[in-house]
């Protein structure tokens, strides 16, 4: 680790052209349906209008605090689209948006609908009201906007804001609390840094990565990683998405800064949580107690919080870790959470979305009575939240998908996740031909490279090359490749295995096929699915799915019978059947049905 | 079923003496320490000063709604050992309260501290708040007292607050609800018409139970058991220990009128509990929310409410329904839930307790952060509870076990539940002999029996005995029984398994000894139980311990070991070692520790 800015490049989206496949479908869904139905929710909810500043007291549908940020990621989406797709009428709606920034900003360069038009003589008062995150998702969107359009009007208003965040928090320290409540503008000031390559933003990310748990201010706890020094947080605890957006600040100002202590802390919170906090899906906070990380290997199925915008998070965490250092198992994370923990918030309609994505829904826990109710995820995605955070996260991510895609070290090309696609960054250019995660089958042609690495993905232990490699770090190094390079990482459907700490999972197995975990719904394998069992050698067959856009599994299982009575002993009855599975993240598309992940292993 | 009166007659306490061995133990401790450890704790949270009726308010220990049922189930309690060991300091104890009970009775006969110091405008308006529970619980202690003293001063008053009671519910109809939101006066009445012969108390029962659910009052729902007519209930509902309180009225009722209808409900009923929603140590009531039953097979093991008193009211019955018809499943269940769920809420020592059992301890799964706890049973026993209804039950359920012991019918006589004892009634005697449930060698000595019906416990499937016998609805049955009769039950451990539909179950196996059920702790096998698998054909060593009063069990298991990755294809890595098992309600004796009954089952 030098001191140099960014070890490994992650090659931008916007240099990245994804042209057929899985994740093209996926770009495709939500540049045709997601992004509409997301605004046209946004719009019903008032939190389209919220930016007329009209909203007066009596009035319906009062802005809340954190509308700001779901609209300002729905613009960062938008325009991430544009620049692949113009669309006059996503333009149009983005800069009405911007126009309404422009004309409300305060002379001073605050903006922010709900302490303007709610609670004026709120400002800066509360460290739990995102205000500074709504303004870090504001800056995140002007940079998006101005990378697309080259129009630097919006993000003229968002340097004025930040210069304004810097008076109050760095010189005038007049606010009632030092770091924000929740994490985000940490990591979208290094943005503006990137894109601008000022270095007063960059001077104030690390302003409030470096306060965080050391000046005394209010709401210093856990649950909002104020309880120690950033350099001195060795678990990943409290609200698994401030966490993780701080977590990822952290790692994009080390790498910019070369600064060893913090890259050191974020490898020690990484191992912490893919080693004992993360689901199978690449899901993580596993409570909806403040949607929080709890305990290692606490990891429950049923109850899982395992928010869709904490795996994405996840994912921009491993892409930070990336630009660090060049191990592929960041990109393992990224690729185990987009196919499965993050896929699974959004519906195979694409405008319907889980804010939680349970590793099993059994109905008879579902209890409620009079004295309350046993609080379980949904068991069905819905159009809007309350709290609609993860929607417009889709919005943005899936335009980017590129980004992930491809890495670059001096003369080295990284190809970190694969999908068809084109990338061309300065001397070098690369074309990739695949039809994964379908097919494990993966066609490199690079130009200008002296070295590439390919990421040799860790659900594979069967790899066939055409030319020679060496492997490190999780990747295969090719020295000069000159023509097609081409990997087949077999994809035969295996068990998998929890550590065994993991008491939920004891005495379970999921399947995976290559990164995509599978699970049963009783849709297909009717009720009481938790009476199943399987072996962990049983023999599959993968089998074509259309609405999927990836095959099902099938497996010979055992099925209990019911006893007469409740407990006995002796030899328990089976019934032989076959078990089918379905992707995990296309569960909940048929209707409402029990799922499991973990299935009982054959005895 | 005919219209005589209890076709099998339970005999009472007063005429069987368990002479020695393991219930005489616990009888011994309950005598000794739980009884007094009991009433300090009373004296110092002030229910035992409450019956002063000198409370005003802004003084502190502000009596409870729920109190007077709680030192009434003390006296209760008290009685029962005078019976036995005529105790002048319990006998002072008690008659201090009966006096304070006679001096504060109304002229109308009503008796209650909280509507009279606390509240007096409130009588008879809030169905929810225990006034005629506690009323009950004050005519058992009644009972009790007449029975072991003969002195009908305190019996007097309660057929006083009895003929009230009837005036105001059935006559004036001038409360503000119909039935009890807690049931148990129901059943109180009963004992009341079985002491008296009093025709009276038996109608104002069948009044409480044949109006419930059918005239319109505050709060019918399923969790007050008000949401259908008691005959058309078919499945417990709601607060476990009301509903079981109700169904044990029922029960009794069925067998004093010969009520078919109200017969087929209550055995509609018990075998919803007892093939459904039971634990496997005779625990029921699984959620904390409204500490009710829930789904079927939703039975989880670390968030296990399964309430002590909860397990005593499934005792009730099941003796209620012995007295119904003679079929030896009934004594099963109250054999499981005595040795396990019952017996589970009293400390080794005596003095301290459970309200709540769980089956596993698992300490990693009690999160807490700013936002709030995950709801767990507690890990410790506690020498007193804000709502400490149990400590008394099980004062007055230990000294009246011998009334569980044997049932008349005719000139048969019954064996249900063995230990070491002297029954006499009328003609009818018997002696048993027995280490039980250490060893499953009963000497039964009969005098005056025509045939002897002896419980073959559900879960023997080995039995030797010296005389022929045949089997009748689980009973063996010998006729004309001369010398001594003896019966080898073989107590070979052995491996249960669930129902599959209990999901939590599911690849999991428990073990048990006779009717104890085992389980491992901790403090004997390190950290990390999930981690432990068992094959169910192990073998296992019985290994004699004293501190338990029960042997304790030796197998082999195989504990898996922590991979490096949190997911994992391949083989695991286990190392084979030795777990020890203790006797389920022993748990939680030695500081806290993790605890699992259902053992991952070896693959």
């Amino acid at each position: 680790m030098g001191n140099e800015e960014d070890a490994v490049k992650n090659i931008s989206y916007e240099n990245v052209t994804i042209t057929s496949g899985f994740l093209f479908d996926k770009q495709e869904l939500n540049r045709n349906t997601t992004i509409g139905a997301v605004y046209d929710q946004f719009f019903e909810t008032g939190r389209i209008d919220a930016f007329r500043f009209e909203w007066k007291e009596g009035d319906e549908k009062k802005p809340h605090y954190f509308w700001d940020s779901d609209v300002a990621k729905w613009i960062e989406g938008a325009a991430y689209i544009i620049q692949k797709h113009p669309t006059p009428e996503l333009l149009e709606k983005i800069e009405w948006l911007v126009e309404r920034i422009k004309e409300h900003q305060g002379e001073d360069g605050y903006f922010n609908i709900f302490y303007t038009v709610c609670e004026p003589d709120g400002r800066w008062t509360n460290r739990d009201r995102h205000e500074l995150y709504c303004a870090g998702h504001l800056m995140e969107a002007a940079v998006a906007y101005a990378q697309v359009t080259g129009k630097t009007d919006f993000l003229d208003c968002m340097e004025k804001y930040a210069d304004y965040i810097q008076r109050v928090f760095v010189e005038e320290k007049s606010a009632a609390f030092v770091t924000p409540g929740h994490e985000e503008i940490e990591l979208a000031l290094i943005r503006m840094y990137e894109y601008t390559e000022k270095k007063k933003f960059l001077d104030l990310a690390a302003f409030f990565i470096n306060a965080r748990g050391v000046v005394e201010e209010p709401m210093m706890d856990e649950y909002r990683q104020t309880h120690k020094p950033v350099r001195e947080q060795t678990a990943a605890e409290g609200h698994a998405v401030r966490a993780l957006y701080l977590y990822t600040s952290m790692a994009m100002l080390a790498a910019k800064t070369g600064d060893e202590a913090l890259a050191c802390a974020c490898r020690t919170l990484w191992k912490d949580i893919t080693r004992r906090k993360m689901y199978v899906t690449g899901a993580c906070g596993s409570t909806p107690i403040g949607e929080a990380f709890t305990a290692p290997f606490d990891l429950p199925n049923e109850g899982a919080y395992a928010e869709t915008c904490a795996s994405i998070a996840l994912m921009f965490f491993g892409r930070a870790m990336l630009a660090l250092e060049n191990r592929a198992e960041y990109a393992d994370v990224i690729e185990r959470a987009l196919y499965n923990g993050v896929l699974s918030g959004l519906s195979l309609s694409g405008d319907e979305f889980f804010y939680t994505n349970p590793l099993a829904i059994c109905k008879s826990e579902y209890f409620e009575n009079c004295w309350g109710k046993r609080k379980l995820p949904r068991t069905q995605r819905l159009k809007v939240f309350k709290c609609s955070c993860c929607p417009p996260n889709l919005n943005r991510l899936l335009p980017t998908l590129g980004g992930y895609l491809y890495g670059i070290e001096g003369e080295r090309l990284y190809v970190n996740q694969f999908a068809s696609s084109g990338v061309c960054d300065g001397e070098i250019s690369c074309a990739v031909k695949t039809d994964y995660p379908r097919s494990g089958e993966v066609r490199i042609s690079a130009r200008g490279a002296k070295e590439l690495a390919v990421r040799v993905p860790s659900w594979c232990d069967k790899i066939t090359c055409n030319v020679s490699y060496r492997i490190e770090n999780g990747y295969a190094i090719i020295q000069e490749p000159k023509s097609e390079v081409v990997f087949w990482f077999h994809m035969a459907p295996k068990a998998v295995r929890s550590d065994p700490r993991v008491v939920r999972n004891m005495g379970r197995i999921c399947f995976m096929r290559g990164p995509i975990v599978y699970c049963a719904e009783a849709v297909d394998n009717g009720e009481d699915l938790h009476t199943v069992s399987v072996s962990a050698d049983a023999e599959i067959t993968v089998v074509k799915n259309q609405a999927f856009g990836l095959p099902c599994l099938k497996l010979p299982c055992r099925k209990r019978l019911p006893d007469d009575l409740l407990y006995a002993s002796g030899t328990p009855n089976f019934a032989e059947t076959e078990l089918t599975l379905i992707p995990y993240h296309c569960f909940a598309n048929r209707g409402e049905s029990e799922m499991l992940v973990w299935l009982a292993e054959e005895i």
